[in-house]
């Protein structure tokens, strides 16, 4: 069983070994100040996976979730949902799962670690023992492989690249620090640097060769590849993997980035480092899920059918 | 038996398996272009303990170098030892270590690694799942330990904190990079931005309440927070451990370094980042080789005696 919860919807899905969704359910996020009526819709996803034929077999639960998420402490608290904060979602979710006959556990972990297992288990990151994979959308968030092993540090932040600092005297961060590489790199900084309403509409004036918009790419790429280097110099890793919306620009981004990523990733046992566009599509949340908790729990007995 | 190869000297001890060292032996590092020759010191050196009482009792051997080096083929090339640019020094104490009746299993790692091995073994981030160690001096290195495990990388220079960009558009850096922490916060930058020879002198200018001195310190440790912030954000750690020269000024170090990461370190899953001062000295070198081999080769058998 796989949950992913983020700011627009909710989603949850049963997955066979293989990674193939076997049923599916979502409810856009209720846009309430209760903490639980956005519970519900959560709960109401779990009791629809819990009546379809496949609910008998499963074994383990993976919750994906928008950050800042606290894995030791079972909690969320997304910043696109304002209702929940420091919300207990893991043993929520548990006691959706019981009532529902399966007494299985679960394990919690942010978007960006969720979004590595599955491109590690199933994606561009495939085979490689260290792995850095990135979502470069709204926002810059991550995951790490290390040793071959998901990565998620004990609260399950591990990989937040997108608030390291790149310019150390550079503009304030919402987060509190300065120059991040979110602050540089995210479609909001793009769109915002290369005046226009969105990432999308930047990618449009760049390739119809608008200078502010190029400018713009060329800056994020160039914020990405110091933070790319910065990783791969303090864990090492072989391989970058980077999806979401502002990546779906493709070369507009990915050609400045490897560019810079010759001056920032300097050192030896940093230079072969490979950037790879991210290989899953629309349910790599879902399938993300899944792939943590086949990480993160080992099954000892069979299933609790 | 531990060996420590740096610019100075090349040293070598045997160790208790409580870390304290029942003989020792050094030389200083030649100053040839012969790679032999220099490797003629580590023979000696090898030969020296192998004619002490406890050598029988030797089951396994950690080798620290100067970096870079390459664990995964067993090469060193430190930036000090001209003579030795990809020195096959894994293979070659082997053989001395087998010439002496010792056919033990030996590794090799980086001196930061190393470093890191003994902080956590038996110093400031004992006891501690994750932790940043670190080495302030002429340069600036360092390791890491996650989950309880010492990250080496795959080359065994995983934590290399020194060259990783903080400011991106800033000074070139020898490496090829911009912006490293290490072209801001080592001994040789503080002294340059101090206006005098050395980082002792920068400290006692300091001191005496120089201003350019005292700018000095506040922007090495802006530096190092922002690079200390950085490892936390993309890996968790709950402690980091500085030694080495520059370290030795203490909170003329310290305190911007504490200050300044209030605001780099603002995530709420990277604001209880403690900071300790590295608690081995001298034989800080020799008892991190030492404890990188009991971390990294598992005994399986009884001593070769």
């Amino acid at each position: 069983m796989a949950v992913d919860i983020g700011g627009t919807k909710i989603a949850g899905a049963l997955v066979r070994s293989d990674g193939t969704l076997v049923a599916d359910s979502r409810r856009p996020t209720p846009r309430s100040t209760d903490p639980d009526t956005v519970m519900a819709a959560l709960d109401e996803v779990v009791d629809e996976l819990a009546g379809t034929p496949a609910w008998s077999e499963v074994r383990r639960c993976g919750i994906g979730s928008a950050g800042p998420v606290d894995a030791a402490h079972g909690t969320v608290s997304p910043v696109n949902i304002p209702a929940w904060r420091g919300f207990p979602v893991h043993a929520r979710v548990r006691d959706a799962l019981a009532r529902n006959g399966a007494h299985v556990p679960a394990v919690l972990v942010g978007d960006g670690v969720a979004m590595t297992a599955a491109e590690h288990r199933l994606g561009a990151a495939r085979g490689h023992r260290n792995a850095l994979c990135m979502v470069v959308s709204t926002g810059v968030g991550g995951g790490l492989v290390l040793d071959g092993r998901l990565h998620t540090g004990p609260t399950g932040n591990a990989g937040h690249i997108g608030h390291i600092s790149v310019d150390l005297d550079g503009e304030k961060c919402p987060c509190g620090s300065r120059g991040c590489v979110e602050g540089l790199a995210s479609g909001t900084a793009i769109a915002r640097h290369a005046r226009v309403a969105d990432a999308q509409a930047a990618a449009e004036a760049a390739r119809a060769g608008d200078a502010d918009a190029l400018a713009a790419f060329d800056r994020a790429g160039r914020a990405l590849a110091a933070g790319i280097a910065a990783t791969a110099t303090l864990v090492e890793i072989d391989i970058v993997v980077i999806g979401g919306g502002v990546a779906a620009a493709g070369e507009l981004l990915l050609t400045p980035l490897r560019r810079h990523l010759e001056t920032y990733a300097a050192l030896d046992f940093v230079r072969h480092l490979r950037v790879a566009p991210a290989a899953l599509g629309t349910d790599a949340g879902l399938v993300g899920a899944w792939a943590a908790a086949e990480r993160l729990i080992p099954l000892t007995t069979g299933p609790t059918a």
